[in-house]
């Protein structure tokens, strides 16, 4: 392409410090170097935890360093490809990873976890695998979301965190594969391991919400109950299968009280996809004793959680997860090939597409529990 | 036998208080109704759960009805058998459980768990199914612990609660398969499922951490890490195959970062064996992400733990056991069998051998760290 190995100026929203407005900038995209792969970002669903880092930094989450391109929920294709990069070319659909996969690291070799820790603690902190972004703005670096930052129209990311898709792939939709849906959806199927003819209760019924109840009831459960405090989330929670809504605020007793009766001793598998300690505790309590199972989905990284370890000694296991699961390079793939089959809802997330110019609204949107999944469109 | 049908007059040692030292009086052991049996006991060991139940009632355990005779890892010769009971003749021997195997309920035909519930409340609450116990003190009914009470020359429990074994056992070294040491092995085996060429950590090397260590030995774990605060406790733990021992109070920073350290990142499996929430919290965080498993053993009921969810979501898993996940009726014979055969210690945890009237001296070696297993020969 014209741009290849040149920098390329685009618009990004650019949050400069926690807690305030994105404000969307004229910015420098430099070249791909070595292993690295610059892409034309199509489209990024909006999802919690990137609201959580603009507004919880210093709460609930650790605080990152700003100025800082946030999004990691993208798709888009590819632009040009750094030195040595051998599995992406030009006009590739992609999706950009948060979490990598190596293949080389222990593990990326062992079939239990989808923890590659390639360059963790560097996209943890906004850089690349050289320590410094690919994105300037003013003449300030500005640093990289989870090595993403989507909430762009270009970006650079490690050729570790990217996973080519099937060329038929709408990238307004499969975007939301690069997060929220693949989370929740594999919270079930991957961690919790939910079974045929199982009780389910799933906490929080946005996105991810969602996306684990098309993950129980895509394994066959048998019930899957559905709890949030915002009644409003609830028909579209039933279109994707909940049987019972409950909304803890209907009830003068513990949320997990009323779950234990309604199910005759508690679900087989719970999952908490809030993100509030509070609401895990309900969560691993409303499982039933002796095989109920929690997995944890919504993230928190500094508050603490308290249970009874009793809960846990009459049989109860407590998990959690990251991206659900998936080995990130292989298996997102298939799961857009899964959505192409007609076999996995995206497009009944979707309550609201924006434009860039739109994304503090997206937030809005997202803050006040009046969307599940925003896209912003390049 | 000439006592069937009668109450017999024997001894027991009486726990009249919480906090009190036991009493040990004749008391009178009716014989056994329909689906019970009666038992010679022969030999018990001394758990820390009796102590804790005596000394901790309302602080880490709930405040269980006294008088209360305790004790519930005998093991034992059947007198009398009530009516309707097929599967016990006198003679036999048997070890009591405190944990039943009903055989029909749902966790009985379910392969994940053990926790059979037949007549649970009942027996917590020291009495048997038709909510009376079999002992009786000056004209007064005394509680049998766990619906066992085992330190008493005779008891009375449910069919359900009880399990022969074969002829060849020697009572005083299998009733550790009662409790303490199959506890602990299974949930190294069962619970944790060790696997070969893993790292371990166990926590707590009393009865039930060395049987743990057991577990992880026989299991090939490649190395096996030991922690207790009393390091009078390493000697035999390192015959039991403990590779490195730790004592927490010789280092100025968390054990669990210490333990991290050691193991380049953390363990594959810890086991917790104190029945302390401060050091569940440590035992869970010394395990890798990833794919870290930690077991909580040590029991408590009341007390609550904290931990970081954080550690969850990054591949972390929380479980618990009640009696190492053993189905009680089934699986202890086995155990007793592989005794027999040379493949699981039972010896070498027994530091002391005791007279009934010598049990509140069992309890001080026990709550001073000066045993590890002390048997009560009746």
């Amino acid at each position: 392409m014209a741009t290849e190995g040149k920098t390329i100026r685009c618009r990004a929203a650019v949050a400069w410090k926690p807690g305030e407005v994105l404000s969307v900038e004229e910015v420098e995209i430099a070249p791909p170097k070595a292993h690295e792969v610059r892409i034309k970002v199509v489209a990024s669903g909006v999802c919690h935890t990137d609201w959580a880092y603009l507004h919880g930094a210093g709460k609930g989450m650790e605080l990152r360093p700003f100025p800082l391109v946030l999004g990691h929920e993208g798709a888009g294709v590819v632009e040009s490809v750094g030195a040595d990069v051998t599995r992406f070319s030009p006009g590739d659909k992609v999706i950009p990873l948060f979490l990598p996969q190596c293949g080389e690291c222990e593990c990326c070799l062992s079939p239990k976890t989808n923890l590659c820790k390639a360059n963790w603690a560097k996209t943890q902190q906004g850089v690349l695998a050289d320590g410094t972004s690919r994105i300037t703005c003013k003449g300030q670096q500005v640093f990289q979301f989870l090595g993403v930052s989507s909430f762009a129209e270009y970006t650079v990311t490690l050729e570790t965190n990217l996973t080519k898709i099937h060329p038929d792939a709408v990238l307004e939709r499969v975007c939301l594969l690069g997060c929220g849906v693949a989370t929740g959806y594999g919270a079930a199927v991957n961690v919790a391991k939910v079974e045929k003819g199982s009780v389910c209760v799933v906490f929080g019924l946005g996105a991810v919400g969602l996306a684990a109840v098309m993950g129980c009831v895509g394994a066959g459960a048998a019930r899957v109950i559905g709890v949030d405090v915002n009644p409003d989330k609830f028909s579209r929670a039933r279109e994707f299968g909940v049987s019972d809504c409950v909304n803890p605020r209907d009830h003068g007793r513990p949320v997990q009280d009323v779950l234990v009766d309604m199910t005759a001793g508690g679900a087989d598998y719970a999952l908490e996809c809030v993100g509030d300690v509070d609401v895990m505790r309900s969560a691993l309590e409303s499982c039933r004793s002796a095989w109920g199972v929690c997995v944890i989905v919504g993230w928190t990284e500094l508050e603490e959680m308290k249970l009874r370890p009793f809960h846990l000694l009459m049989g109860r296991t407590l998990k959690g997860t990251y991206f659900g699961g998936w080995k990130s390079v292989t298996d997102i793939p298939r799961l857009v090939e899964q959505h192409l089959a007609g076999q996995l809802k995206l497009d009944e997330f979707v309550t609201h597409t924006l434009t860039l110019g739109e994304v503090n609204h997206a937030f809005q949107l997202l803050a006040g529990g009046k969307s599940i999944r925003s896209i912003i469109k390049m």
